[in-house]
């Protein structure tokens, strides 16, 4: 077991790198983050497991190789291109390494820091490197948990008065999605084909999505999975969480409106989902928690928690046309608006008995806030493309444009650091003809 | 490649097999079958690839070592637990051990017939072995196919004169389901708790789900996947499918209604799916193609299809209650009458650039018949509980009790043999406390 003190050390505003990068402000990966991710690199094509400091990646394989990185049972679990048996050693092997990474990195080091040798191999700067997807996903789930989120789509479409569905007060409501598919940032995303219903036709045509939409959201992924039949009670939830990732649903709204009674959206997100390649860990994340909103009526037993559960996570989405030079921030919101929690959503996903596996990603649902400059979606902030948004550069969008480049960004602002996700980054490819 | 007469010889109604028990008219696992497994025995736990054939089980993975199996590159593909690593070689491979397996276990060949020794190693009696979950199921999607169970769900819930959803006769709808509690036949089964809403509360309740059901569908194993971004097409969709299982969908219904709108059936389903152990290849089901129900309206171009691609298989469903010794058949029913095909559901899955992995399971959907005892779940045949079933022995059913064994059943009636699926038997333990 770690000493709480040494995983409370790791968390020091105070702390700086000897990785001078890290020690900005504004650089998503402090000392105080180190997320782990999946890279490799021009001088080593080997997919393996690295955590961001700064503008570098320090390659834990290389680190376990040189002996400055014990693991329990000496697992060799960095020479892999997944994180999934790194996790799988559970949450004091998570710990053992951030605490070792802390400390090796931490500016007053000097075991990497004077090696000049050693740094050579254990360090590749994230502008050489490649990322790949973190982990290989058994599951993958997404839920439907912003009020605000919710009640626009209902408006929308169904009811502006009873915007929420009686159920949605009641759960968090959510679907399986489609695992093949998950695709990390800066995989180009190609159009989807399918079937359109247009107002003025009494049968469908097949063609190009034409009201092609992001979701911004975050996922989750599973450190610890639950036996079948063995639910994950409320309160024990989040010691099943390894970490959070930003999360683009690609969603073809036109697609999505004609297929989705009564079974839930299928062609209309299966095409691809982006995630970003840094898993941030829950740990890294403890000084960010914050209230979550106040939930009325109060939830069934199974889905109550004490303490903080929210996490102040400021969150951004950004477009770029292809010719463009200038993007436009079109959401600017806060993962803690989000009505309810992951332990609650992880709590709901197993009370009947589902079992959850490591890997498994679970998405919060798009995530809007209360103005209409918050929104997590262009279907909303665009009122189903009713009100195109004004571009910088480009004209203006009801919905994306092929060429069109979105990335989503992600981070808590620390006192003089930042805990950051980095970017979930995809460009629009015209459909198949 | 195999040669086709090679092929064909597999096929011929007249080949018999000196395992006696496979020339038996009723016995599933007759010479023309030979379906792929995953099982172990007293004698050795290792779990690895089987084949049925009557009473027996071929173990491949001893057939290989002893020179008898050949495989492109002597793959190392049987001493494994799972047959992901099997269909991965591919089309030819299956085709070549299927030809391979008939002419060993063909009547007239000594080989392994005379070789007291050698079958003491490669085969193994059914009733002394322990079958295990088939393949690794990276993804899971349901249909929902039949025409006469959409129409019965449609009329009960919504409305009787407009029963079928506009873009039901459009597309094969289906959603993503859960992977990770797919289990193999026998496995017990427990009751789910979640939340229900009783019609006479203002706000739903937590407890153990009071309509509890199947499904009887049949599913089908992916054999060769497709990559993100490039569809399979209709024609095509069949050589990606490596064989078939029977499948049931246990379902809650009350949290079903509660939860569904509008994502789609979550908790509902993912406590538990049960396929049966052997997988039944699309080369073993040739002969029992059929016509497929007429489609009105013609579908769009992306989902025709020249040809039969229905499959005669019969159905049944029993329910044997804990402490009875007779089971009640509770429905009969073909696959044959599905609306929508294998073939257009894999299209349809894949249109909008959605890729797929081996090892993939697709859902047919409830397999429902034209009349009352054909339905394909009690939802159906009790019509939500109203008119209870009469069993043979332990009284009546709206839906499923607690000790309750559900066993599916399937087959294709040859010319004095069977190719049939075996059953897939699930037992439904009390709800977690």
């Amino acid at each position: 077991m770690n000493a709480l003190s040494d995983l409370q050390a790791t968390l020091d505003p105070s702390r700086k790198s000897w990785v001078e990068s890290a020690n900005d402000s504004t650089n998503d990966f402090s000392i105080q983050n180190l997320p782990f991710g999946i890279f490799s690199d021009k001088n080593n094509d080997a997919h393996r497991v690295g955590v961001a400091i700064g503008d570098e990646i320090v390659d834990l394989a290389a680190l376990q190789a040189a002996g400055l990185l014990k693991v329990q049972s000496k697992a060799d679990v960095f020479a892999r291109d997944t994180l999934n048996d790194f996790i799988s050693l559970g949450r004091d092997a998570w710990r053992s390494v951030r605490i070792q990474l802390s400390n090796l990195l931490a500016r007053e080091t000097a075991t990497l820091r004077d090696d000049a040798a050693l740094r050579l191999k254990a360090l590749v700067r994230q502008s050489d490197a490649q990322l790949h997807l973190p982990v290989q996903i058994p599951g993958y789930t997404d839920f439907y948990s912003s009020k605000e989120h919710a009640t626009n789509v209902g408006s929308m479409f169904r009811d502006p008065k009873n915007a929420l569905l009686p159920n949605w007060s009641e759960m968090p409501i959510g679907y399986n999605g489609r695992a093949s598919s998950v695709v990390v940032s800066g995989t180009p995303v190609r159009r989807p084909n399918g079937q359109l219903k247009l107002p003025d036709q009494e049968r469908p045509m097949f063609g190009a999505c034409r009201k092609l939409d992001i979701e911004l959201e975050t996922g989750f992924v599973i450190g610890g999975g639950n036996v079948l039949g063995e639910p994950i009670a409320c309160a024990d939830a989040e010691a099943h969480i390894f970490g959070m990732v930003l999360l683009n649903d690609w969603s073809a709204r036109d697609i999505q409106q004609w297929e989705y009674v009564p079974l839930g959206p299928f062609n209309a997100k299966t095409f691809a989902t982006t995630i970003s390649p840094w898993i941030v860990t829950l740990d890294a994340l403890e000084p960010f928690r914050v209230e979550q909103p106040a939930q009325e009526p109060q939830p069934l037993a199974y889905l109550r928690h004490d303490g903080k559960h929210a996490f102040d996570i400021s969150l951004e989405v950004t477009l770029r046309p292809k010719t463009a030079k200038q993007a436009t921030t079109i959401s600017r919101t806060n993962f803690k608006h989000m009505y309810w929690t992951m332990a609650q959503q992880l709590a709901h996903h197993t009370v009947s008995g589902c079992n959850t596996r490591v890997g498994d990603l679970m998405g919060s649902g798009t995530i809007s806030g209360p103005t209409a400059d918050s929104c997590g979606s262009l279907l909303e902030s665009t009122w189903n493309g009713k009100n195109p948004l004004e571009l910088k550069e480009g004209g203006t969008r009801g919905f994306i444009e092929d060429g069109d480049e979105l990335t989503l960004a992600g981070w808590c602002q620390g006192d003089g650091y930042r805990v950051g996700f980095g970017t979930c980054v995809g460009e629009i490819l015209p459909a198949r003809k």
